[in-house]
């Protein structure tokens, strides 16, 4: 027992995520079971430190971690084999599989959660007890709720060192929807126009190409389960995104005021996407600075940099195109940038804004 | 005169990308002066070194630097200014404007050239003789080119630290579409759709929104200009996006191959995407480390790493939601993950896969 987490706790599918979560209970030792499909998964969770074996006889709180298709059969069954424990999930979409749910005797013991993190790579070697360190970690309660259930759900996110967004689950999916399905199949749309491209035009890539296309290079299975079980939220996203392509591809023809309109709103939005520190009022400034790409030469800025006083917010390292020489973007709050400049200068290192 | 680069050089156009050559040359000892419409750019740029107030009687190269919808005139003005001047420029789409040159009975001696660099941030005080470091500099040469235009542009992008890729201006415009106009405005698109979310629903963003929407944060009067004037290759695969869109749709209605197929091609389309170093075959891993968001910390880090002997390819700092620690995710060779988590795990941090 640990706070409010009923133990032992039984992490079903040790996946990416259910073992980074069984790894997050073990760093606070709560008692965590192991179960999967795949005996497999199992084995390598447990060797790495995630828990014991399972199934259990008594289990406190059941979280399921399976793919999204099994996740509603995979709850009812828990919700039945364990009439006393609470029951939470962690998949990305919440509405239909709350409805399905709701007709069990037991569902007022099952609250769903979504942690927003994952990883382009999949599996229980990938997993990490760190992964949901300061990422929000949505918990969709309802009315129907066992406040036990819903308190036990919310100690598990702050143990794994989330943030927990309390949100009804049509909310949850809607936002999803908008922060991260949408982005993703908008990456995927950038990404998928490359292929057969003559390797000459890539050479002409940079930062921006590779940050735009970064995501869209996750585990397609997944998506497509994801993408399918949020369809009616994300089919209304992409109409909208469809009238705004319609407007950009009129705009290129001769309506250069539907064009720039779209732009406009294009640069508004990138003001509403959370900054770091969540304080995104604060006006961010890069310096660039100039770095040999060898051993040491990071550590020595670095160093540099901490001397300097100045907190650093962001470092971006960008050497493309087999040079020898690479560049660093050190973002800092702007009235700091050109202190920070001068602090390099001073110290032999190629600055500037 | 340093290489073959005829000087004096006039840069024509003292905004970001002007004056950040104009300083470029400087640096190298090159004799500039530095002409602008505005006055006061000119002031600005003198006042940061790039060179001296223009025109002058005889230059050896002309830089126009002008915003796209004036380039043409100004180019063909300079020719006829200077009969015995070599005349580039440095903009965004070339294969009209070299259409627009040919006629001119200078044409020979002006060589389109376009380096990839930019920035969020305009005009002559957000300029840097750096800007260039390692970025592909395209130089659009053609057979009407006379040999000693072609050289003299050459040497100005290699003294500005660029990497030279010669291509025809067709090609350039078709490249720039896919690798730079098309990401830019599927960035626009997802980040128009933020417009007017609720606050919670912007509460759960995590790294893949904010990767995919910054550069949809550039100036929009710029943009414009670009598009419009590349608007017969961009619209070519605005349509293709389109059918892909329409693809997306109807398999979030029933026809799931659709939807997988295009999930499928993007994942692909991420292969392309030039790596670090232009090595795209090397596998890559990444280390989180935890790291309290104070000053020093990041530089105590930054030592260990340099002690470890680790080459570290790319760093990124994420310390979301206003929590006291951040998450450090150090990009490095595959096969050199262990080691570094051993070694910074040996001197006290966090550190995992």
């Amino acid at each position: 027992m640990n706070g409010g987490l009923p133990e032992p706790v039984l992490i079903v599918g040790c996946g990416l995520i259910g073992t980074s979560v069984a790894l997050a209970l073990r760093e606070q030792a709560i008692e965590v079971f192991l179960d999967d499909a795949r005996p497999a998964n199992v084995e390598v969770a447990v060797s790495r430190g995630a828990g014991k074996p399972g199934p259990v006889d008594n289990p406190g709180l059941v979280v399921v971690a399976v793919p999204p298709s099994s996740v509603a059969d995979a709850v009812a069954a828990a919700l039945s084999a364990w009439p006393d424990a609470i029951v939470t999930d962690v998949a990305s979409v919440k509405d239909n599989l709350g409805r399905r749910i709701a007709p069990h005797p037991g569902a007022s013991r099952y609250v769903g959660s979504h942690p927003m993190a994952g990883s382009e790579r999949s599996g229980p070697m990938a997993a990490s007890g760190r992964l949901f360190e300061g990422r929000a970690w949505a918990i969709t309660a309802d009315e129907n709720s066992d406040p036990r259930a819903v308190a036990a759900v919310r100690e598990l996110a702050t143990l794994a060192g989330a943030v927990v967004v309390d949100m009804d689950a049509g909310t949850h999916d809607e936002a999803v929807a908008l922060v991260s399905h949408l982005p993703h199949l908008l990456s995927v749309l950038a990404a998928a126009q490359l292929n057969g491209a003559p390797a000459e035009h890539l050479a002409l890539a940079g930062p921006g190409l590779r940050d735009v296309t970064r995501i869209a290079g996750s585990d397609t299975g997944l998506w497509l389960e994801i993408l399918t079980g949020n369809a009616t939220k994300v089919r209304a996203l992409l109409e909208n995104v469809r009238e705004d392509l319609d407007s950009l591809i009129a705009g290129l023809d001769d309506d250069t005021n539907s064009l720039a309109g779209v732009l406009r709103r294009g640069r508004e939005g990138t003001r509403l996407v959370p900054g770091r520190h969540g304080a995104k009022d604060v006006e961010m400034a890069t310096v660039f600075v100039q770095i040999p790409d060898q051993p040491g030469e990071l550590s020595r800025l670095w160093a540099h940099t901490g001397e300097s006083g100045i907190n650093i917010e962001d470092i971006r390292i960008d050497h493309e195109l087999g040079r020898p020489v690479g560049l660093v973007e050190v973002a800092v709050v702007a009235h700091n940038a050109e202190a920070l400049v001068d602090a390099l200068t001073d110290r032999g290192w190629s600055a500037y804004r």
